[in-house]
């Protein structure tokens, strides 16, 4: 039950930092012109709020915060089957209730508007930022989550420098943001992409619900084909190959 | 005695770098247009003054260097309650001097000019760089500071990696000013907008100094909220939950 | 063969995301003008894809994910003759196909243009985004690789802390980019320079193979110097020097 | 002999990056306008410089790299006199080196022009960034230093934990950097001051030689302040103090 109540929290945070720096700071003229933290601010943001939560919760609920992310662990035989629901509905109710909160920050202010104030979305063609295209954006997807969930699987793997996970994690995180935002917002992680779309379609913006599901698919593709292709390259057993010159443990 | 120097040094390198950044650097036009450090930079400011504080003095004081920590953790239990009010008062003067200190170099420039210099105070309303009302800087406050002092209990629990302490809570810090800082400017630290509050007021400005209430309060709020809320999620004793696959220590 | 596989994959990831933070990010213009991940984002992006990879595969292949980097590991006696030509060939392998998966994402928006979209290819003289010219370009390239693999040997070397060479390799590579994007893009990488010059060949412009030769020689070049000055500044015996007082190990 | 010759390699790294990215990437108008690395750029650049020398030498020399170092730590007992004198020349060797090295590369665009290039050099007053008088140059350069130099004393200290050093130091020099390149360019550094002066002096620009005063002065008395205060807020004994609860070893 602690390790739902994690999750739970993990996901608010996740949504409400990386989400909040878009819709507060990503473009804000406060100060002056042009200091508003931009797509690098974002990209940081969804990052670290990773990487804080996994050495907050780590050792409780392991920190997934991303339903793609428990079903490529389970996949991978690194998480138990039967608690894939309840991490599953914890995260998506965490990540709901941090768009929630974060809209009565974003409207506290005069000039707020809920008709074009945007929720941090993710989407394609027309709702992608660049307006890319469905394919553009399902294969984006794919293989940045595929990328995303191998990195979790080597950096928590047992041969892997103790204590880095949540550094290599978080960060792999940012670096995915920075490449993507522009495609499709940067999903990677269908509670990420609920609970924005659900409170958009509260404030009467539903365009997103109806592109929801390709951000359930591509990242859970993207997740199965990490756990399928990890054990290929990183043995359980001691390496036969060459010892690695640059490898973190030898 | 060493702890609360050791407090009083830390809290000023916090405001004398983290308002310092917004005061010299944010918007500044050497070399060329927008080049200035904005809000990223900023934000990176204030939680590396954090990072590299706990590696410098964290064996010695703990580097709360905020109200708000030395009282979260004093709910939580993990500090005693008669070093609260010198640790308090330190990191008040600490961060009232580097204010003062700062303000001989923010003026050490013809172009400088009290009337309109700004101090890097915290504010709602009109002293929002956003203009936020009151109500969204009070729940951004407490929501932020909550989860910051969230994340100190459970980054220095004996369950955490060794070491990593420093780099989880300083980014942290940064990831709560890359949301924030166009709501109120951004403080989860008393100490931290009092300073700037008494030397604005010292040049003629005192309308920050009206609103210090709420920079007390809220965060406060939020870090007893974090140390009621934190020992429901991560227990003392060893997880009778799933196994963490992805969790640090196992 | 593990191990050449994580080499292909990993050099997939540093040229899908080095190179695409810059085509699709660097200069996007959405939500609103000026919110790009400019050269700071491309640096840390391609930096990022390195710490990734090192925690991810790193006790596998030792992650070189470079040719210059597997190379110069040789010529300083770390790794064995036998595999060069595998890697290198691995690591081609990679940088080309990410540049392919890429490139069907860039053209995924209504308003890509082949004809002058850029692959984030390397060059020098009309190719180097400054102008900058053939000697300054091989100059710049040799310093870059030099101390690109003296950093690795150093943070690798059995006198380092262990664990931290992801983070002082991948950050070794967001730094050289942070400065020399401008002269030729930055390679000190031959198989990063060769992906994206194979595909903008196919997509019509061959300009940026005909460059080709000084992103293999130069990044070499400067490899081997680092083999040969690292072993005269790093012992391999007890340091007979005074003892480092700022030492890491003592 | 090895602990100088790192120096020297060292110093060269700093300088070559650190003002490398200032001259060639700060306000780059590549690909697009407003791509350039900013003053964030810079300031990482200084700081991941350290970051990755205290990684690749610090075994070897305590990559001190900074005279206003060398002479704090001797003064805190940390170091021996007898190795100042040729630390200090390594260094100073090693920065002048850099700034040659990088001024040809500078030189390699046809737009360039040693009359207007600028050189990275640290001044006040006309030579300020931003244009701040030289009390005020003076009083930032000695507050920086003393904590630098701190920071440098807390983080490789016996009781904090091993191995993160160099990321605490090489972030502290980035977050000097992000509050003070406005004021004086950023110092805290006799030798990364000397190199970009002479070699502008080499150039026809003589006015920085004539404020190296300053940003030899200013550091040193930083760097003695340190070693001063130091040892009154950190004990080499077991604390009597409270434990502290976020403390790192504990």
């Amino acid at each position: 039950m602690r390790s739902y109540i994690a999750e739970l929290i993990g996901a608010f945070w996740l949504v409400f930092c990386g989400c909040g720096s878009a819709l507060l700071a990503a473009n804000a003229h406060v100060f002056a012109d042009n200091v508003g933290i931009g797509l690098v601010g974002v990209s940081l943001a969804f990052g670290l709020s990773v990487l804080t939560m996994v050495y907050a919760i780590g050792p409780v609920s392991g920190a997934h915060l991303n339903p793609a992310v428990t079903i490529g662990l389970t996949v991978a035989g690194r998480f138990q089957n039967k608690h894939v629901v309840p991490y599953v509905v914890a995260q998506t109710i965490g990540a709901t209730a941090a768009s929630l909160v974060l809209s009565q920050i974003v409207m506290g202010t005069p000039t707020a508007d809920p008709a074009t104030a945007g929720f941090a979305t993710n989407g394609f063609n027309a709702l992608s930022p660049g307006h890319y295209s469905m394919l553009a954006a399902f294969l984006c997807e794919v293989v940045m989550t595929a990328f995303f969930v191998f990195v979790i699987l080597g950096a928590t793997h047992k041969r892997a420098p103790s204590g880095f996970a949540g550094i290599a994690i978080g960060l792999c995180l940012t670096l995915i943001h920075l490449v993507s935002i522009p495609v499709t917002g940067t999903s990677v992680n269908p509670a990420r992409s609920t609970g924005p779309a659900l409170v958009a379609a509260l404030f009467g913006h539903a365009d997103a619900l109806g592109q929801l599901w390709l951000f359930w698919l591509a990242p859970c593709v993207g997740a199965v084909l990490a756990a399928v292709i990890f054990p290929i390259v990183v043995s359980d057993e001691e390496a036969a190959a060459p010892a690695p010159s640059v490898a973190l443990e030898s």
